[in-house]
């Protein structure tokens, strides 16, 4: 699937500019001005001198370069003529698929947005669930423009680090996932929770959306990360335990309704390739969190 | 506007039951009974001994005094041919605006009971939450006609004790209230968190209500109660602390968005009479909470 | 025993200084100046126009006042040739029984602190362990002339604070005292731990000096506070608690030894006058603490 | 320095004894009968098979093996007529150099026992610390002689055990080590606490011993476990964490001594197999513990 670095390494200028071109939006002279550089000895490396070239490009490249991307969930991504990457990233979000307020909501940001800097607005999508790409875009038009553009690029360096990431295999990867992971103890029997209904809810506005479920193994934890193996979204979310229920299965009684049975530990994220830990202990009458290791 | 009992102590029989008459639905006959005990050295034995004239009164006698309750968001409720504590009682719990799909629900539900039981559903409304009916409802619908007649008598035992309790004034008052409360520790900061806000929902269903708000004070705790100079209906709750806004406005970054904003524990009620202390500890990483004195 | 302070506000010039003479160490100019300054609303501000006439005085005054205070653990002391408030005050913090060793060592301290600032060493004694009392006997050597002379100042406040308000009593008395509580919770059982044994020792060097014991009541309190009526004294302190028995005594297992049987918390005071609130929330695997309110 | 479990399966009989007869004390026909029993498709197998020969055996030929056991911190011992496992097992412990005093205590107590039931204490040390090889000494001595002649042959099986873990290597190992580790998290941070210094003491009688010291890692872990690569002995412990330290090195003020200086936990071990945990989540105004996972 993806090309091995050593390979890229050793190809001529045409075979690596088809085989990168498109990491950076409609840009191949990004991949022709990396080619110099080579051999990269990492994927890491790979990276930053394509970066690079749009870093030491003059500010009328920067510019056009900017402006080839495509709206957010613009008219461009309803029909259809988004790059394949850019297609696949925004979907994931739900930018595919917008009602039709959220629709206008988000084609009078790009309005206003590209009124105020002549160029669309660019967010690393994977790195944001939709309420916080809402979030940013409102701040973001707050910004003067030479922030914004500054703004952009660094959103440019997201995008293009997940893609190279994503495509080119070899030494030193980028760091470009995050993992999100939980642990139940029981602090009344002094071992694991085991058996335990987990779920993880993503909060958009004022709703809950389930994006994972989960029972915890013989040692408190589940199988999988709940979230892994991409950048967490930035964005709030809640862990439902079902506390009540392990404990009733264990015999032992907390009034009726019992005194805990759902419980919800609700926080965000803001560093997408972070590894966030949440953990739960819990007794039938008390129970505390922590952002832990 | 109570009654002291030292008046009630010397009162002749027909002004003792005019005074008490209402206090058990529709029968007078039980102040008669307990006129013959008279002096009571407290609210609590004044009580007793009215509910003892129940208890001693033949099973007749007592399937037609538990006859006699209104239907619980029956027709009666909304005819207004109901006592005034029936309907005072009825109100605070929503029982007297329910939207159609409730009402024929509740009305179902009378309808097997009384089918079952031959006498109409009693419960102590002020004691409950209207999920804590509606579930009360379905588990007693299952009772033997022994176990039901009971359970009637008990609702009648606490339904009465509440009015007695509010009626009359003197030594030895029955224990009818109980409390919620709370208090927020800042442990980042090793002191309470002051004029942090506070809100108190109720679950209906999948709903909440907000029920309360509050801001803590310079001991962190709220000034009122949460509940309190009433019996805590039995129901779930949600506790609502903003703790991002605390540690913002002492300057303390915790990302963004904050790892922690709005803090919920989600907990039950189950002994109406108690008191719950449901505090929490925090910082902008961790959280715990317990059932505390 | 005391004096009101509305007997003071009426007294002639000499009942007022024989009342008041001794509170500021041979020192009867120091009330004949308050004397002016009468009546006084409250015992604060009687102390606070005595500390006045001395930070008036002259700086010769001031430094034959802090020149008559008695050598701490001095010759003075074993002599007898202290006053009584002096005695009362060293007794209590064991500097009138020291072994020769320590007595060598305060005797050293006193003589280098004299040498180099030419008055004796002022603490007030009251609000410090001996410890405390040697780990600022050593900071202080190592203040300049003024910033000790300050410092000096400063202990005399404290030391006739507690004096005044000892022998006056009337409005607006001065906070002298704190107070160290605790609470223990069972949070495997959602109730206070009743009949719990508590000890706090207070360390001295690297011995452990039992001060308090303590069985919690129904509330999981103690009835006494630990220390209280006084200044808590700077220092290192650990309470102990006998959760082992206490769980046990509840017929729950957790190994053999148990998990958990004596737990110590560890603390330090740095606040004589404040309320510190020491709580152990505990499971028979699992405990915590916090500086509370 | 091991024999592999596949050379044993192939030798012959006099081989098979001379390599396994010193682990069964002084008991070469042990190894006899388990020999018939070849190939053995792990060492768990072997020493299972090699039990159940004693366990098989006549009680007369069982009161003869028990009686070759050394008395535990004996004449034997000092006079250095042990065998080498015997020997390295007791030194572990400190019985090859206790003081006048707790010699002639275990030489009573070996006296009492050897009278009262007809052979030596027998226990397996390496799960024991000093105070629990008492505390057990005494517990057993009050048994019936059933009771002890199985509570014997049980530390047998520990002790046989470890032996033949030590000496073969192969497939299916018993498990005969535990882990005591830690991780100190600092909740006022949000991260985990590095190079903070921790200790670790084995409580014997009042005292404590020192016997590891760690600083915490990145991870907030120590590179090794405290205890590790061994069984855990029973007995009482004390973890102190350098919280003082660790706030004060990020220049938090907590008060002067700080509120929290060094955070001791005391716990006890209670399964020499099994894992303990016991992190510290601080701040520097609160810390909690678990046993964890």
């Amino acid at each position: 699937m993806g090309i091995a670095l050593s390979d890229l390494n050793h190809m001529q200028l045409a075979g690596f500019v088809s085989a990168l071109g498109e990491t950076f939006e409609l840009a191949p002279w990004v991949a022709e001005a990396a080619f110099a550089k080579r051999p990269f000895a990492g994927v890491t490396a790979l990276h930053e001198a394509m970066f690079g070239a749009v870093r030491a490009a003059s500010r009328d490249s920067q510019l056009a370069f900017l402006r080839n991307h495509p709206d957010l969930a613009g008219k461009a991504a309803r029909a259809g003529a988004l790059t394949d990457d850019s297609k696949r990233e925004q979907a994931r979000v739900g930018l595919d698929s917008l009602d039709e307020a959220d629709y206008a909501r988000f084609h009078q940001l790009n309005d206003a947005y590209k009124e105020k800097f002549g160029f669309p607005f660019i967010v690393c999508v994977r790195r944001h669930t939709r309420d916080s790409i809402l979030a940013q875009f409102e701040r973001r038009l707050r910004h003067d423009a030479t922030g914004e553009f500054a703004a952009a690029l660094q959103e440019v360096f997201f995008i293009t680090r997940l893609r190279v990431a994503a495509l080119v295999a070899g030494e030193d990867m980028p760091r470009v996932n995050g993992r999100l992971s939980t642990h139940v103890l029981d602090t009344h029997a002094g071992r694991p929770a085991v058996g335990l209904a987990v779920e993880l809810y993503e909060l958009a506005g004022d709703h809950f959306i389930r994006i994972a479920t989960a029972t915890t193994n013989a040692d408190g934890r589940t199988y999988q990360p709940l979230i892994g193996d991409r950048p967490l979204p930035i964005g709030r979310y809640e862990l439902r335990f079902a506390v009540g229920d392990h404990f009733r299965s264990r015999g032992i009684e907390a009034g009726n309704p019992p005194f805990l049975d759902i419980v919800p530990l609700r926080f965000s994220i803001s560093e997408p390739e972070a590894h966030y830990h949440v953990p739960l202990l819990c007794t039938p009458w008390s129970y505390s969190t922590y952002r832990g290791s």
